[in-house]
């Protein structure tokens, strides 16, 4: 018995890449603007309001505040949140909640940044506190570097591997209008890009880019009079390790196997379910753990799973970052993995539809926060 | 019909005052382990933490992962927000809906401060943005006794009726033994103390204090086999004015109009239906907006209302801030006024114990932020 007490009855993006003269504030903006249009739904519907603050927002926790005075709403919910690429997941969850609650009807789910033009303060360090710095050891490359170096020890995982998680987002990332690059890639450019933090490569590493994403949630019944045929979410899933650094398993991320548990039972699924995948890939062997934790390979097998890639494209058995991904796509840190996954639910995402998709399984993740969340979304029925 | 579908287990507060060499963190702490004795429920048991950073606390956004890490705690929901005196009962909704969602079981939300001697950094900022110090307008009370200003020249309300909300919340203080301000205070004392901007006295406006608060939320089954009676949370809700600055009526913030109104529908009551109420009071004209808010009284008719201070007492009609609030307790942003709202419809509020005590209105606000929220407790039947 799938949850389904609210529903994803818009999505919209702005344009993505580099953006001179764009903020956050106007590509957030942007971005609600095309939700809206998407869904068919005017702005004085809109009565919840939750945020993201980008990197280049100035406004930090009174986020909403300033966002919700641009674009002209009193909301009846609202709220900043900052908790990296779980924050999507996690404020559709509350909006979710909301809605079915009767605490709103209509949120809008909104995140800007212009962190490639605007100087974007990305925090440099690595997780648990800030106190890694003095072993050498600074910025998200290096956290995620030595998670990867571990899962080749113990299971042979090797580059080439972690390669093909970059070759597959940029393939799909070709046929998709919005994606910032869509120039393909070989495994053979992957292995050549410089080394960033070994064993990762430049090819590994996702981008940072200027954007805005805005996902409209609301109650089944609107979504059934939206524009487009309503998402509905299935399941919601959050999991958070804040004492982890302790466990020897720490570099392993269970909480996020516990996040995707969560929400596979709430949906009443398991992986066997899932149709197709977005899976929040700030790095190539993020990919690699979270088709663990989801239960799609055994743990220490998804290295051979993603190699040659056929498993993972448009037509293999689970289709992977079927919009190209913070790899290749752009860093909205998981807003539009949600957008994606709602495009191939609708059946509405062109050259690069999955056949048959129905249930899609979302992820993000903060990763030197701890946190990570996901959404199970599938259709209304 | 009562919402009633998640409860508060337990309350804690930790010393409250000038506390040198306690932080925010430690505070927290201590506010966290006072409510899991007072719910008598173990910390293995927690798998929610929803935090409010203090004014002092160093991690902002990543407080929770600071605080969970500290506590330790794996929360399957977790989260920080900073949205100022309205922040408590929306972490406190947030928790009663994923409690409800089955996302989580035992939720403790969480708040800590240095505020008086760690170096409080108070937004000074006068609401709508920091554009209003070019007006001169400068700091909370600015903006507070533009207000007040505004009701005295509509309504006639007058300095001595401002007074009786402070002297009835040092008298309510006096049989608190948490109170930070417990020797009696008399309108001509109010009349007497310095102004800080005219028309607001020394003693119209809230302490600056240390401390931390802790409340226990959990689903009404668990709530029962709990060490206290279960409280019921029977509505909540919030209301934001993000754009109003615009509109004639904005020094009325009627979107804390909107927040009651809705949290009554949700809880099924209306304001007769009310024992006690605990109303958010940085200054003392704000318990007057909320009076005509909540609609205890006609717009314009609060200071009559409080007059003499008859009505507002233990034994009057409409008890008010039973616990001295933010003018004389302890100013924990709105936190404690939950914690004695708890109390109250418990019984359990010794000297200060409101006869027959069942529902009681809490309110909360930010106030240059625009945002407001409140609960409707009741027992749990």
């Amino acid at each position: 018995m799938a949850w389904k007490r609210a529903a994803i009855a818009g999505v919209g993006a702005s344009r993505q890449g580099k953006l001179p003269g764009e903020t956050a504030m106007s590509l957030a903006t942007e971005a609600f603007r095309d939700a809206l249009d998407d869904a068919g739904i005017a702005k004085d519907e809109v009565d919840g309001l939750l945020t993201m603050p980008g990197t280049t927002s100035p406004e930090g926790p009174k986020h909403y505040l300033a966002l919700g005075e641009h674009l002209g709403i009193d909301p009846k919910v609202t709220g900043s949140l900052s908790m990296g690429g779980a924050t999507a997941g996690v404020l559709i969850q509350q909006a979710a909640l909301a809605i079915d609650a009767g605490m709103a009807n209509v949120v809008a789910c909104v995140f800007g940044d212009a962190a490639k033009t605007g100087g974007s303060k990305f925090d440099a360090s690595a997780g648990g506190g800030d106190s890694w710095g003095i072993w050498g050891m600074f910025g998200n490359a290096a956290n995620s570097a030595m998670g990867a170096r571990r899962h080749m020890a113990l299971y042979g995982t090797t580059s080439e591997q972690l390669g093909w998680v970059a070759v597959n987002g940029r393939r799909n990332a070709a046929r998709n209008p919005l994606a910032v690059m869509r120039e393909p890639i070989t495994i053979e450019d992957h292995q050549a890009s410089r080394p960033i933090v070994e064993p990762l490569h430049l090819l590994d590493c996702c981008l940072i880019t200027d954007g805005g994403v805005c996902v409209i949630v609301t109650s089944p019944e609107r979504a059934r009079d939206a524009k487009h045929p309503p998402v509905s979410i299935w399941g919601m899933g959050q999991g958070h390790t804040l004492q982890n650094m302790g466990t020897p398993d720490w570099w392993y991320l269970p909480h996020q196997q516990d996040c995707i548990s969560r929400a596979y039972r709430m949906a009443g699924v398991g992986p066997r379910d899932i149709d197709v995948a977005q899976l929040y890939d700030n790095f190539t062997i993020a990919v690699l753990f979270w088709l663990e934790h989801a239960g799609f390979v055994p743990r220490g097998e998804s290295g051979p799973f993603v190699e040659g890639g056929t498993r993972i494209a448009l037509d293999g058995e689970l289709p992977l970052n079927t919009a190209g991904g913070n790899l290749s796509e752009s860093y909205m840190q998981g807003w539009l993995h949600v957008v994606e996954g709602v495009r191939q639910v609708r059946g509405e995402a062109g050259d690069r539809q999955v056949a048959g998709a129905e249930r899609c399984l979302v992820t993000g993740r903060g990763m030197t926060l701890n946190t990570a969340s996901c959404l199970v979304l599938g259709p209304d029925r």
